[in-house]
């Protein structure tokens, strides 16, 4: 079968060997320099027929949770140090990160798309013992930055598939989207509104694991949660906390009773609803009433509305616990994704083309994710142009929680989900389904 | 009146020049290191008998508060850069800053010492146009750190002390103390345990400002309230906020219940408490269960069983909070002082001083504090060794309150406390009441 | 069609006249002294074969929830004061309230249960002009009880389908079980112990409403949440509030610290769980620091084990939170019953029994709860014990919500549910699915 | 000495008997129905000059904290039925209780006044072996209800010092006031309008106890802290827990976080402030979501401006939990008294009669309460038309504190108060100091 030829032209070793090297140096949301380099540097020794970088990829005001000039800074000048190339680096202003690659096939035919997210989240990696890249040499050399969820072997799939494809004997065109800043639910709004999906015919978005295990594949990941992510900052006063704490306005304990409160919003009959202060702080030091505060937060839906429902709830609840410590509340959205459901026609595919696929053992047509994805814009984006979509899931061993200090993945799935997502391309642009 | 010779030689431009120099570089507790240099150059130029400096003034174990080494390199560095003394700088290995003057009188006498505290509070200072130093182009240059308690003032009038006193004439040792980590009660534990203050007859702490304009001196505060620094680190486990949100264990939700209910620890009827979470912190995403979380805060107490009776509460909730969360806590103690009482015999003198001072115009024997201070110990010390002390105040106009991001002081009243506080010495020197 | 002769019998008009007289006199849980002789009075007038009362029925030390003496007094004497019959009320010592009619069949057969639920809810009624209970006269005569969950029209069907098969031509044995307690999910559990249910082949348990309109059966209910009925009981220390408030140990902190975490405890991505802190209270008056205080409160859960899983996090709060405010705490378990799984071959009976009834214009096989019900204890013995059963949706066009104060049912939907339920016996004592 | 005739003609043995009786039927705040009776038949006894009782004492607009009229019938019936006399009952309608005895001296004179209050506290008695009134047979016989805070001892004194003033021996005028409603700060304000003060020259109000043993008097008590009671009533929405729990707006969330940021008002540099949250509820069931809930609670402060301070942040606390919840909440007042000081001319008089008495073994010419009393309102009022008042404490040994279940006085104190209390009155009318 000619399936199998598609990962017979990349090997094995050259995955694992690019999904270390991604693993050692994570980079969070829109900070994806050196991370854009290294892929772009892939991409070209692959060859592709055209590539989009950075801003000739995005919109950069619909660009979402960018951080401030001195933190790009620091992690462009770290990139630089550890030998990302310059020239793309200089092709990244203001943490415009991400590239898309373009092969045309030698034939007429649809355009069909891929996306994987090249992110990392903010969390110190396990140096424990059995943890498999603290054990081997390839834990995160970034204190305080972690691939957590995958992205390290999303991109590593990517450029398989790139190098998978490379023969370009399939129908049409395919885009290859590296996306940048999904853990902040931030960067596939500016990916849309940059254009480059707009003929797209067919879109397959990749999540790795998931509690599925290396063998299993899942054609329509379904229960993709809508999410919000907002940033509240709170402001009171200072004062001396011995000489006089009644002349303070406690920003602290507005922001401790939010997040008291943010928690127990209620439960919804409808469906799944989540909340989360993710990210706190406030104060200066131990002897004075604090000034600032600050909730990094996000409410989720099973569908949009539930989670816009949760979100009323948080706003009114941050707006009065300010209130209540006569402070002050700014809340802004950081990050915005809706839900988004796959389509029939395009799981069909998948799950026929995992069902041949050696090495699969195990294809389940649908599963929920549970969590958030800002794939959802694209897939939405997509859908609304008249294409269809799918939301893969490929299966890989991991032995803690995503977004854990020693979540891993099994390299074994590596070859899979090349295997899978090449073969689904090809058959997408040869059928037309 | 030979009081007034003393102020005299030491001309009121060069200290109002001294105090905007250490305005413009504040130094937070343990990294005085441009600060201590800078004094020890001002010692050097008036020229004393003695100098203690650093490590030969402290006991290094009974330090509290100390930050880690990587805290520490980057206040040395920036010390260095900004041009301090590069063999003083040799001499304050690992944060052990502050400096002992000492003056032999020119006959047979007591050994009399006065305290001035050194170190800035972590507050980012006011760059509004009525505040003086924004608009006199002295503000902080250390973003994060400022001057907001007056200890600039209180070195330029120990310097200036000293400088007052440089002719020698006056029986016994003068002792002029300029003790780090103050802001944190962290300090002066060290300096008794150093062994300097030993031989101590009268001991002087001096405060400006608390409220009493200028030209009003206070001379014995009371109602200074013992104080007790803690840290609390809260452990638990990130998990997916979306995907498996019941996997975590909440830091930031255990923490923020400890600070709703610290603020709720009960009055009591025989006396004043204080309690304050004054820096907190917890989580790393918005979309990550957080894991750590932190409170450093204070209790205090009009005396001390006021304040460990609070801190009973305080330790009881914070042990709660963590477990009804399911996570783990580990509370340490940053810094402590007990309450202390002025000595009449010394307030009588300080008394009739000030009502002798040209530009003193109101005299207080005695007022509240209502704030803490680790001068506490010295003054304790010097009277369980036979000394007797008082805890000094000098008013100054200040347009908003102590530990606040506009506080300032009327640079008016430096002359007057190097007067004040001179004179004292002289006279306690000499009459040994 | 021979079914339409079931609900010939039970004229429209007297449903609707039991359903009011029975509106009128709501009694909470363990209260239903006047209900239970009406009830009695009812079937002694149509004639049943057997008839089992309060002790008769349950196993008095598997109930849960019992109210206490001074309280079951006070309904017991309002019962008589109402009328109710003596030789009743005297069967029903300590509020063992309920009971169980028996049919026996013209011919051999199975055992067929119908088991209806007769308590009411603590809430005071609406007496709003658009409310028809209170526009037609027959609201609650007891302020702050409410038939606001459709128990009145309950025990209204189950009195017409005793009279629907008071002809006897069934096969085997039909048993219709008046359940008292329901609310408290503490009286299933005292049934099942009482031995009645042992013999079941089949049990139809029923309700009304939960947001189906009139006309509209659900055959099969799914989706019954296990639940977990608590009581916490806090104690600390009385002290007067202005003179020693340090001396109180506050239960009211205790409590409020609680719920406010109680409500906190996270979601679970398998499936649906809920929190109430539903009644709760403390303390004594303004001027004194509480000593006690109290929350009734449940937990919910998709499944048994969700609900035990939100149980435990409550049960660690409840005890940390008593503790942080050095108080203790008593929790105890007022009420619990399972998740249940209706049987297939009862669900096709309904459905189609249900299809073919005039004025059932939409049957639907399954639906959700999205609440508790004790039936699932009596489902659950049922089905160990061999038989099969199913929990019945009766749609009910209801304007607000179940126990709300303005919850009322539409008449129109007793003669329907008569019809259903009889026509169903009928058919699961024929044929024997 | 003739001071000692004074309570020669009052013998200990009917103190006792009198402030055991009291003690038997405590009857809180605008109850005191079979109280004001018993305090009426003893004043016959000994004969008055003139009799005002209930409505002809107060106005009746400016009572606080009145109970409904359900709670007034149940107290009123259980006076009756205690064998309370039917003619003063009838004079106490909706609960007007209190009564003030005036007795004419023999010569012109000014007018001095006295005043005791009368009402109990709602809290259930010990019944432990150890607590003298349970060992010795006079525990209340009325379940929550207590006079924990001594008034049975001011009734008695105060029905004392009538006695040993029988003689009419003195200068003027002698009013003895007996105040219904102190608990609640609600009776004093509708005396003071009722106008019998208006004359007063010179009034005397009493206090036992307050931590002072038997033998201590404290001529002019101080500190007595300004307070406000206040009821906080919130509203939401009810729902179902299981199936609708996003339709609730949740009463006792809004509660709970009221109480939970009560608590945390900041304390105040200017003097002591309280705070108590001392009676909550809310909702009615486990499984509804509460549609109601209460906050009785109270605020004081040193000063009239500490209170009005934390009552302003209690007011934005109560405001803000409600919004934050969705739910609405009424917040008035229950009662309130301003802070007093006494007047040096009237502690004069009493610190020397205490002094010259028998069995008084130390005086104190001041001590701080550390409570409240709305006697401030009456000492304001006297001593705004020109009067001069004090607020006196007669020690008692009491073996636990004010407020809690085994509170009790020694009743050697009871002839000590007559004594001091009856001869400062004759002084004060003799001297006119």
């Amino acid at each position: 079968m000619s399936d199998s030829d598609a990962t017979d032209r990349v090997p094995t070793d050259r995955l694992v060997d690019l999904r270390r090297t991604f693993h050692e140096r994570p980079e969070p949301a829109w900070r994806e320099f050196w991370t854009t380099a290294r892929v772009v540097d892939e991409l070209e020794r692959i060859g592709v027929d055209d590539l989009f970088v950075g801003p000739e990829l995005l919109a950069p005001e619909a660009r979402m949770g960018v951080p401030d000039e001195a933190d790009l800074t620091e992690w462009h000048d770290r990139a630089r140090d550890a030998g990302a190339d310059p020239d793309t680096l200089d092709r990244l202003g203001g943490g415009q990160t991400g590239c898309l690659a373009v092969l045309h096939g030698d034939r007429d035919g649809p355009t069909v798309a891929l996306r994987v997210d090249i992110d990392a989240l903010p969390l110190s990696e396990s140096g424990a013992d059995d943890h498999t890249p603290a054990a081997e040499g390839f834990r995160s050399r970034h204190d305080g930055a972690m691939h957590a969820c995958g992205h390290d072997a999303h991109m590593t799939i990517g450029l398989g598939v790139v190098e998978a494809l490379a023969d370009r004997d399939f129908p049409g065109t395919v885009k290859v989207l590296f996306q940048p800043a999904e853990e902040v639910v931030g960067g596939a709004a500016s990916v849309v509104a940059g254009g480059h999906l707009d003929d797209v015919d067919y879109l397959l978005a990749l999540h790795i694991g998931l509690d599925h295990p290396t063998g299993e594949v899942v054609a329509g990941v379904e229960g993709i949660l809508a999410v919000s992510h907002f940033r509240a900052e709170f402001s009171g006063e200072s004062s001396h906390a011995g000489g006089h704490p009644e002349d303070g306005r406690n920003a602290v304990q507005a922001m401790a009773t939010a997040v008291q409160n943010l928690y127990g919003i209620p439960r919804h009959s409808e469906g799944a609803t989540r909340i989360n202060a993710g990210d706190v702080g406030g104060g200066t030091a131990a002897n004075i009433i604090p000034e600032h505060a600050y909730i990094e937060g996000e409410v989720r839906g099973e569908t949009t509305e539930l989670m816009e429902h949760t979100r009323e709830h948080a706003d009114r609840i941050l707006t009065n616990a300010a209130e209540m410590h006569d402070c002050e509340v700014s809340v802004t959205t950081a990050g915005e994704a809706p839900s988004a459901t796959p389509d029939d026609a395009v799981v069909d595919v998948v799950e026929s083309v995992a069902g041949e696929t050696a090495g699969v053992d195990s294809v389940r047509r649908h599963a929920d994710l549970g969590g958030s994805e800002d794939a959802t814009y694209l897939l939405r984006h997509v859908q609304e142009q008249g294409g269809k979509a799918s939301f893969v899931g490929v299966g890989t061993d991991h032995p803690t929680g995503h977004h854990t200090p020693t979540f891993d993945v099994d390299e074994a799935s590596l070859p899979l989900g090349v295997a899978v997502l090449a073969d689904s391309i090809r058959r997408l642009a040869d059928e037309r389904p």
